[in-house]
């Protein structure tokens, strides 16, 4: 740790986190803060319990125990896949809404696993010791064999997943160990229409309506997981001004990225991808006209592409804006007169030209990185199986800490679960996506560029994907499982197209993959770290890590802001909901809401929105109140949150929840869930002291 | 010009053209310039002779005299849109491609007009004498009235068309005077697959093999029209670093916008556009999908959206590259120092600002713009028919110059020829197009704007959008002609509910121009004009205008380019095209031509590139040799053109056109085309001398 003990000298001001910003790691929460400003005294004990009540949804979001026997509280859209899996051309779940009225009626979900954090351990100086004095791939060849030997020690059994997490940009290394649990069952999912009311105009919106939540059950051994830790149900959720945490899984932020970085997102990485992604909804929309079938298998796509944009689009407004980007520029221009004025920072400056090299170089093979050595020209699931089955039949047999990184043995057994998984396969959709991202490549890498003659030849983007979707045995998980056990041999002796197709792309990809991670990706990241260490030297854990998609708590209040001259009051109704209803999609409310109206108590609670600071990933956190208790269920930012990912505007960035009283009424007086509330109650009675 | 005079005593040094720059209008050759480097006299002569064998088409493209019978080149692509309209199921011309053997096989262009451009007069006096001491919408309006009046003394029969052009944002008044020709009828197109070979792929890109050409003829009085000029044929083409000149209409450029409103191009104009324009194809593609007949009626539209595509994408290439833009911001920083530095330089400085303010005001309304004064919600030729219909009924009875601009009488005849066009229309590719562009109206405006509300009610997009385009009866020409000479009274009446629609939302349509036109617009003319006037105080006509698409004489020579560490040559050759030949959509050569390969000599010159400055606009502009010959057919410009909207590079930028020898051959060898042929070597046969 030179670099970080040489610039403790420098004489830069702790860059203070105002007031609700920050994403903070469990074992790095600032509770002198939070008792300064509320008043309020977070213990180890209450960490701990709402850091093992808390849940990862391994596919990308966030969750929580809401009951002593595995009952999980998620948001609608994490599960989606998974409803969109058990369905069938008769029975659509996402369109119906699922509820198991029985145990036996509880559902197992192909590809769900769910993580609970149990461990956190500093292993900072083991990984710094490992890559002294090394640079290039040298670093990234020790810094990958480190981490592999760290996992492999920690991973003991298959029921754990370990992960070393860089934090700080490489400031700190932590190792985070998981139970996972992958027999995971849907309790309860409400019609996509209430869960999604608003569709896509609403999402990043508020005012808002939404019942975006629903109900799993994690199993072990076949019966329900008993659980220790898990929070109190609150029927009554908020109130305005209350305290709150969010406790979930924020994906990635990058608040630490260099002005040169940011430019690069800026000018080329977001607009390339907003205009990607505008095109493919375009088609995906028309594609949906084909007929109601269509329009189901391609449902949760259609969401993803449109939630992705909304991101992408939020982004760049933040980045656009003037005075936002002049103050990071103005940020980088006293953090680097600072390093200057220090012999000893002349390590941090050079990195941020090492950067500027990276990103110039990247500029230049962004297309060949990502159509090449990437897949983004091969959108089709069986692509994806035929070159899991190809590498993982080559890079299986080598030593761990040679293999290319997914196929780790710690990572083994994501691998297998997606590789296995039951979940059903459309072919006319697989060509749709096929042909649209050959068509892509063609378009980025041009009619010209050898890969794209290797891989059309003289076939058109619309003949090759028919030819490779209608010919290839993969859709078979059996025949899947029997290439992947039968290894290299049982691979190499396949004439399967698809299969055939992977194994002829694959040396360029790996040759593009090589150079990019060399000369690219290794040069970044220890620059990165190079410039962390610099700052991390200065303000230490007084700052937060940018997101990792690990565990963080954020604290704030539930608050309303400010739109111009409007007033944005902080709670809406359930009454609200059915003024709002046109009877048009996306503003349908369901048969069920409109048969409970005379039921339900209009004046409840329905989504609320808090100063907390989250981003993607935190869909399905729990907003937790002081005393513990869930009094809300995350599936949302206002359109402000957004920008969140390269910094936080206390005045307008908001959280948006469903409140736990909304959740309360539906359950009782629109799905008469009886059991699942009975559930949820039940465990609310226990109260934390007496754990 | 009190502004003008007032900064003749600034010492800015005039912005000498690089070679080859430039885009000037015939009154402004640099003869001189030309003289010096190529020792080529150009007389006035010459330069009457190629104004007059030029030719505009009024829909956006350009093109040339090549017969004394009225024989008009241009680009395939420029009459699309005519070999679209008269095509049916059964007979596809543009897959098919045209050819006329006997005169009566001339087909009508529905709505094709072609221009003619016989006099330029210059009016600067007048305009600004009328405008002096005038700010805002006092300004606007005095502006307009000159215009108007200027213009309708011009036209003086409906065989006329009179434009009054601002020059030099301003510096300076021209009026156009065009001879107008509305019988205009196709003799000539080849198929879309040799017209466009290469497709989007290629679209922008040498080398190149097209046969982007066509031949239409003028008529009058229901004969070819007499024509004394026109450009004589040559059967060779040009040779490497021949001199050349390309005369015709660029569309528009914006090299002299501000830095504040390039920051606004840059970050925020261009790249919605492109995510709008990337959604709209994606649709596009795959409504193709449905069919044969929905490909076929959609393929002029999916093709002017991939253009537009490529276009923005270049310009934002442009602009986001960082030593382009600051040379962009340097030469304003240079030349508003030198305007702080005189005192009577304020206006000019103020005017800066005020376009700053104008900017400012226009991003937060810019959705409004488009989707509540302008129609880009409601995509469909019917609304277009209706709002005609409703706003000529109110417009026709005003006094010419207080009507909205588009119903002046100058431009009625226009108007009529769009209305009363017998072009088809297809209901199922309008419903389409409309649900389209109101839900991305409801995206962008957001579900809650009162106008969103008042369009959609409780009306879903695609339900709106079947109700008007099912319900209207605006397909039939002969009621839209009885609407049209009905006035008012019989506009009144109508249920059409299309007509019904464009009532409903044209008093918000007329607020937000108002506002839009006083605050916005002519804000930014005014200032526009005041900084146009202190540039062009330095500079006068030394310099040449943005581009207005109006005729434009550019000139340079032919020439490949360096592309990194490769060199391009100039030339393709006809047998490239043959190499390049997959088989496969869009490197599928047709039938014809495959069938002829034997006949073909190989080596033929196909596309070749030159320094010329063009623009959008050009297309169709003949490339004419120094004795005024044409030896090409401008159809593109490389990918580096496109950053020419806001600077030209001689290193890089080309235009691209279709050589007449690859011309010649394939009337010859592939077309049979014998009467054509001959017409144009009967032409060429006539030197220039004799006339």
């Amino acid at each position: 740790m030179r670099t970080i003990a040489a610039l403790l000298s420098l004489a830069v001001a702790p860059l203070a986190s105002r007031a609700d910003e920050g994403m903070w790691t469990f074992n790095g929460f600032p509770r002198a803060q939070v008792e300064r400003q509320f008043g309020v005294k977070v213990t180890d004990a209450w960490l701990d319990h709402v850091r093992l009540s808390s849940v990862r949804l391994a596919q990308g979001c966030s969750g929580s125990f809401v009951s002593p026997d595995g009952l999980v509280m998620t948001n609608h859209h994490c599960v989606e896949t998974c409803l969109d899996q058990l369905s069938t051309a008769e029975k659509n779940l996402i369109a119906s809404g699922f509820l198991a009225r029985t145990a036996a009626e509880e559902a197992r979900c192909p590809v769900l696993e769910v993580n609970q954090l149990v461990r956190i351990a500093d292993v900072t100086e083991r990984m710094l010791k490992a890559t002294a004095g090394l640079e290039g791939q040298r670093f990234k060849d020790a810094q990958k064999a480190e981490t592999s030997r760290i996992e492999n020690e920690c991973q003991t059994s298959p029921a754990l997943r370990c992960n070393v997490v860089s934090l700080w940009h490489g400031g700190r290394y932590d190792l985070y160990e998981y139970r996972r649990y992958q027999d995971v069952r849907v309790v309860f999912a409400p019609e996509f229409t209430i869960a999604f009311f608003g569709g896509d105009p609403d999402n990043f919106m508020f005012p808002r309506y939404d019942l975006d939540a629903s109900f799993l059950r994690v199993y072990e051994d076949g019966k329900p997981l008993r659980t220790k830790d898990y929070l109190r149900w609150s029927k009554v959720g908020p109130k305005a001004n209350d305290l709150v945490f969010v406790s979930g899984n924020p994906g990635g932020t990058d608040r630490q990225l260099t002005v040169a970085e940011l430019e690069y997102q800026r000018d080329v990485a977001i607009p390339e991808s907003i205009a990607r992604y505008s095109e493919i909804r375009g088609g995906l929309v028309e594609f949906q006209n084909r007929g109601p079938e269509q329009k189901r298998i391609s449902q949760s796509l259609l969401f993803s592409i449109e939630n992705s944009l909304k991101v992408l689009k939020g982004e760049r407004a933040a980045l656009v804006d003037k005075a936002f980007f002049a103050k990071k520029v103005a940020a980088e221009d006293a953090f680097r007169r600072k390093l200057a004025e220090d012999p000893k920072g002349a390590a941090a400056l050079q990195a941020f030209a090492a950067i500027q090299g990276a990103e110039d170089l990247y500029r230049g093979v962004r297309f060949e990185v990502a159509y090449v050595m990437g897949s983004a020209g091969f959108s089709t699931e069986y692509f994806a199986f035929a070159r899991t089955l190809l590498r993982g039949a080559e890079e299986r047999p080598k030593a761990n800490e040679v293999r290319l990184e997914e196929f780790q043995e710690a990572k083994l057994p994501a691998v297998t679960q997606k590789l296995f998984s039951p979940a059903p396969i459309y072919d006319e959709f697989e060509v749709f996506k096929l042909t649209g991202s050959l068509t892509r490549m063609r378009e980025m890498l041009g009619p010209d560029h050898p890969f794209v003659r290797k891989v059309l030849g003289a076939e058109s983007p619309a003949e090759l994907a028919k030819r490779l979707v209608g010919g290839t045995k993969l859709r078979d998980v059996a025949l899947r499982r029997k290439l992947w056990e039968g290894g290299k041999a049982a691979v190499d002796a396949s004439d399967d197209p698809m299969i055939a197709f992977a194994r002829l792309v694959d040396p360029d990809s790996r040759a593009v993959r090589k150079t990019y991670e060399d000369e690219i990706e290794s040069v970044n990241r220890k620059a990165a770290e190079t410039i962390a260490a610099a700052r991390f030297a200065v303000e230490g854990t007084s700052s937060y890590p940018d997101a990792t998609f690990t565990l963080r708590l954020s604290y704030g209040t539930v608050k309303g802001w400010r739109e111009g001259r409007k007033e944005i009051p902080p709670f809406t109704t359930i009454g609200g909901a059915f003024e709002r209803h046109t009877g048009r999609d996306p503003f349908a409310l369901p048969r069920s809401w409109l048969d409970a109206k005379p039921r339900l108590r209009l004046d409840t609670p329905f989504n609320f929105v808090a100063t907390t600071d989250i981003v993607g990933g935190n869909s399905g956190s729990p907003v937790v109140g002081k005393d513990g208790e869930v009094v809300g269920l995350v599936f949302d930012g206002n359109i402000w949150s957004l920008g969140g990912s390269y910094g936080f505007d206390e005045a307008l960035n908001r959280t948006v929840a469903v409140d736990t009283a909304a959740i309360t009424e539906a359950l009782s007086k629109v799905y008469g869930a009886e059991r699942l509330l009975q559930e949820l109650e039940a465990g609310a009675r226990v109260p934390l002291a007496t754990r």
